[in-house]
């Protein structure tokens, strides 16, 4: 399906807006995504405001995808309205627990998906905001999530103001393990990644941060240490105040 | 996209071949899906072998969509292929954390998706098994799965051998949140779960399980307490061996 295998992501947008019939269309698109259970344990938070989209850029980091896309969608984990509906029926739910969780994560990942491909279907452009799990406190309090729902993650959409080529992946037969895990020797993972370490592109990101090669730009600038253990912490904090662990 | 919104689970399947060629499809499919940092933190193990086939499906608790499915794919979160190559190249990777962890498996949830959408496309049916979750430690023994690679889900892909009808969801208005999140009323969630507690099938459900509502038959049959609790305490201990926690 040619509209999977040529998705890019585009972080730049004009500022036409999304009529809201086609935002209609995006969102149930999102939710006829399969679901555990049924139990349907995520939601939608539309940010179209002018006010709004302002102040949820900062918490995106002020990534140009953050900052010019005219509708953001943050996709969250949510079993606070199926308990809700438990407590009313007498039923006594239990799910702010770690399983309950992860799976409210993935079946969330899986409208956004949905929701990205609707929209790319229908001319729009994407870009996933990873930065919703580092800023979820902050994402929390803006939208006001109550307990039982955490942000898992933002889409920024809209009409596409570039046209990026498609970024390179590793080979399939490096991802996909025929009945076993075959782990890697040092020739295989020298030969995985050899075309991403003399992509042109790649070695001027190596040049820029005056680095010795491609890996200690993704270990010292990207994603260190001192970050990952920061946003960790925080993610972790934002959960216990949600009341998931 | 009538392919998103016609999606229903396929759980029986006919004995018919996926031919290596058209898995090839969807396994590509599924790595062109956005992923953070373009670091692919993920893994997918292909089940065909018969003998293979039939130590999983007991894993998946012997659903028919894990007993009759000629392959199930096992899409992993993994960050164990990218350490090892900035371990080769003197970096010092730093991603057996929390952040890192929930950000592989949403980036496997979208390989997951991509891969069940290109299957639908193709005529064949997927049924997601979030069993991969309950039994993530005796999946991780059987594909010998190393440290910092966890199984997130189980797709069980095959010719379909019935045609189900569309299954019910919850308004779109009820899912979805203008600005901010608007916490549910008891008049909101009466009206929002009317629909699925009128719904016959659903109805016989409540009858054929003794309980009073719908609610009672996720809480103390389908989802209840004690498994929730069990299976997180699980699923925590495997994310502890394979180094995450």
């Amino acid at each position: 399906m040619d509209i999977l295998t040529n998705h890019v992501t585009i972080r730049k947008f004009t500022n036409k807006q999304i009529p809201d019939e086609l935002l209609e269309q995006l969102l149930y698109s999102g939710t006829r995504a399969p679901n555990t259970g049924n139990m349907q344990w995520y939601s939608i938070v539309v940010t179209r405001d002018t006010g709004m989209l302002q102040k949820m850029a900062p918490l995106h980091f002020n990534q140009t995808a953050a900052v010019t896309a005219p509708l953001l969608l943050t996709i969250c984990a949510d079993t606070h309205r199926f308990e809700t509906w438990c407590y009313y029926r007498n039923a006594e739910p239990a799910y702010n627990n770690f399983i309950s969780l992860i799976s409210a994560v993935v079946d969330a990942s899986l409208v956004a998906q949905n929701i990205s491909i609707a929209a790319e279907n229908a001319g729009l452009g994407v870009c996933y905001l990873g930065t919703a799990l580092y800023n979820a406190a902050e994402i929390i309090d803006l939208l006001r999530l109550p307990e039982h729902v955490v942000p898992v993650t933002t889409l920024a959409v809209g009409y596409p103001d570039e046209a990026p080529a498609l970024t390179d992946r590793i080979s399939l037969e490096s991802v996909v393990h025929d009945e076993y895990y075959h782990d890697y020797s040092r020739e295989d993972i020298y030969g995985i990644y050899a075309p991403k370490e003399s992509n042109p592109l790649y070695r001027l990101f190596v040049e820029e941060n005056q680095k010795d090669n491609l890996a200690q730009v993704f270990t010292d600038v990207r994603y260190p240490k001192k970050n990952n253990e920061f946003f960790s912490e925080k993610l972790l904090n934002s959960l216990r105040k949600q009341g998931y662990i």
